[in-house]
């Protein structure tokens, strides 16, 4: 899990609006998008390892193994999590909770460069 | 849950906007947003429990356990609900189906006050 | 799972905005939104086969069962994936991956006609 809050913040200031939402999308199927916890790493670590348990690579029933044990799984646990997500900012300033921080969460083994589209408004 | 779709409306209708998009984002990352059926309440209920079942307390994977045995299943249960949503609304009413309304999904078991935050726009 | 991208992206269109956001809602809670790959169907089989045996038909712990041993678990893998997604578009085109598509995603045995609220703006 990649933390992007600081460039998302800093994509909105440079906007110049006062006041709006910015949406985020990211433009692949084996990569998500989350919220989460931006205190504690103990938190995304837990996380990590439960969906590595719930979704796990080698699961007898994947049929779509072509790519390797990693791809099925990262489909699935990016189903589960979030590919777009809206957030409100107010006086130039996303309106995250204190101890939210937004992440790129990488679902394959051997990540490649990954593109997100973000649209902000008034 | 704690359904919101009532405050949710009255909002919209108070922005006298006739259509639009209203965004709402829960900031926090141990309590949740999900549109869910708001007729029977054995639907939330067996929903409810589902998760607790499939994410419960004192897993002995977690190590995210200094803020009590309810924290850890908080963070998985978020992330596997929704932290934001967007609903289009026309002539001032969320364009939300019959069997739909929006809850807010405290994960902790001794929840405090949440706040949301709300973005509308035509 | 209904891929309904092409659709999507003729509306967008026909709105005749160079760029803009989309967001889509499906106004239901026993089917749900996905974005997931278009390419190889043996994924969205996968995803579809993980989702059935993990939150499977006839659960003893199940109370909400009037309608049929489908009704429950339709409520919880709709709240596990997306009621909403809103995705950016430039130059009329919906920003979307290559490999990604947009589906309905029906999860009661016998669907019946399901309807999407969808928001352009600017």
């Amino acid at each position: 899990m990649h933390e992007c809050t600081a460039e998302l913040q800093a994509i909105v200031k440079e906007c110049g609006l006062d006041a709006g939402l910015c949406t985020v999308m990211i433009r692949h199927t084996s990569a998500s998008l989350t919220i989460q916890e931006n205190a504690d790493p103990s938190a995304r670590h837990d996380l990590e390892r439960w969906l590595d348990r719930h979704v796990p690579e080698n699961d007898p029933h994947f049929t779509h193994t072509s790519e390797g044990p990693d791809d099925m799984p990262s489909h699935i646990r990016a189903a589960l999590t979030s590919t777009t997500l809206s957030i409100p900012f107010v006086e130039g300033r996303l309106a995250l909770g204190t101890w939210q921080g937004v992440y790129v969460w990488e679902h394959r083994t051997r990540g490649s460069a990954r593109h997100l589209a973000i649209h902000i408004g008034p």
